[in-house]
């Protein structure tokens, strides 16, 4: 069975994107429209598409081999554009909290000329669409309710730990032992690992007829991914590459919660924490130069490569203890996904 | 009957504030339960709650006199304080963008120390506060996802009434001749007058077991007599006291398409419009007062009064055309609210 394309799936977004702009509970002006339309394209479907695309992957894989009908791909896809769309609202809005430069290879969207603070109403427009689409696809199906029920409790749950992100950012600007592995956990798991790893599953299991109250070992799994895969980003932002991530790292300056920092509070000496205490959090690019060498120093990538083997292995043998075959295969191909991936 | 106090209806908001900070769905830390609580207390109960408590006012008068339950009360309170949420997440973020100084007679949240672009997310918040007060309270009721859809419906309006007006804004710093009537007229319909009137309403019907479909006239007339508040609220800005009005207007300066400009555009002769061309949209203090001397000398608060008066007529006999006597009084209750209101 082949993996969905990327192509497929980009077609899918032209439906919805024509019928937003035609949604008849709003007056457009052309150019209200038009602004729409760019401002979608700008910021809807240029990452990597791997949340949505994920929908469809999994809706086959719990659907085992069966043929689907193109109505059922669709919605699969549909469902996966609405992830899309979450993430980028939230990316629109995290750009402007972190002050970044760069998304996707881009200006990021409040950086385009004439945008600027309007920026925040896109991003609630990109918000809005979500459900005028579920709306549109969805309002028939038995699950429909569901599905609203499920997209607001995990929307809920990545402001909540993009709130912890902030606060405990601001709280580490007096004091950087704040941040510990706990802390760090709750807030990747909260701000990431829920939207990116969980709400795909379980869109497409409420689609394929399930529902996660029966699979609650199935989230505590994707939790753990999701919260190695913000690892990896908080590793990526460092010593990635910008021109494979789409972006120039900023949580050194930013003064972050991330694991590398969490890590070398771990691993420093006296003399070495007064290295980080001195110039984590500063916009100077000579203070971030300074926290890598230190970070390369106390050899983070070693450490980085040691977590990223033990996390695959723990997570593959919990997967393969699922009994359930079909489920086991949606797990794998996230895995699969995104093990040692570098961007 | 009389109606509803504020003082009940603030116990109930203190309900939803405990709960909301004992939400299961996330793993509060003492600190970040200290800040939504802090940010609950500043931006949500401290406006006129008007919005509010006109849900209870409506659900009171759509059951004629009938002796209401604790519990009704209770439900009717609780959808008015999902209206002030929204309220309340609307306001901060405009704030934002119309980098506002003050707001209900105190510092802007985004300005308050430490808060800074930390308020973006505490929007989100407060935004995702609604479907969580909604779950708890009204998940086992036939009319949930009537509830779901109408806020999300609602939202959507509002914030594309909230695009329009950013945008042209920024159409009108090129060419001020962009602001007529019927720009006007769209963007307060959909920015202000669907949340502010139609769905304190809709939600009082949803709960009295009725639908707004049923109702289409009574929605035409809420937009209208929403449009009417907006206009107020523009002639507040200019002609209002500070005071009382609990901030400081800026729509002269922010360029934004006021009624009063609509009108002074409309009314002004050649050399009154240079006047405004070249002095309107100017933060310059100078060039404000010259745009106050200008719709002085075009007599717009005659212009205004006349208009109020004529709105306020029509608004009421059609009302009284309408053939349900409940659903009169809750129209004319509205009305009597806001006539000739000072803030």
């Amino acid at each position: 069975m082949a993996s969905s394309t990327k192509s497929d799936f980009l077609k899918v977004y032209s439906v919805l994107k024509s019928e937003l702009l035609q949604d008849p509970s709003f007056e457009f002006t052309d150019h209200s429209r038009q602004w729409v339309d760019r401002m979608l394209d700008y910021n809807v479907p240029g990452g990597k598409l791997n949340r949505g695309l994920s929908v469809i992957d999994s809706y086959k894989s719990l659907k085992q081999g069966e043929e689907l009908s193109e109505d059922e791909v669709f919605l699969a896809s549909v469902l996966g554009w609405c992830i899309e769309w979450l993430q980028a609202y939230f990316l629109v809005l995290d750009d402007i909290m972190d002050n970044s430069h760069t998304r996707r290879g881009q200006l990021c969207w409040f950086r385009v000329e004439n945008v600027g603070t309007i920026a925040v109403n896109d991003a609630l427009l990109l918000r809005n669409h979500i459900p005028r689409i579920l709306k549109s696809h969805f309002r028939d199906k038995h699950y429909y309710v569901d599905l609203l029920d499920i997209f607001n409790e995990i929307e809920f749950q990545t402001a909540s730990g993009q709130m912890i992100d902030l606060i405990t950012t601001l709280e580490g600007q007096k004091d950087l032992s704040n941040y510990t592995l706990p802390v760090h956990r709750r807030i990747v798991q909260y701000k990431t690992a829920y939207y990116s790893f969980y709400l795909p599953v379980a869109c497409a299991l409420l689609m394929a007829g399930g529902n996660m109250g029966n699979h609650t070992n199935v989230k505590s799994l994707l939790i753990e991914m999701g919260t190695y895969f913000q690892v990896q980003d908080d590793y990526l932002d460092c010593f990635g590459d910008p021109k494979v991530i789409g972006k120039i790292g900023t949580d050194i300056a930013d003064n972050k919660c991330s694991w590398l920092v969490v890590q070398s509070l771990q691993l420093a000496n006296e003399d070495q924490k007064k290295v980080l205490v001195e110039n984590y959090g500063k916009a100077d690019q000579a203070c971030v130069e300074k926290v890598k060498a230190l970070y390369i120093e106390l050899d983070l990538q070693e450490v980085f490569a040691l977590y990223e083997r033990n996390s695959y292995e723990k997570l593959l043998s919990s997967i393969e203890s699922n009994p359930n075959k079909a489920v086991q295969a949606v797990l794998k191909s996230f895995l699969g996904k995104i093990y040692k991936r570098q961007n």
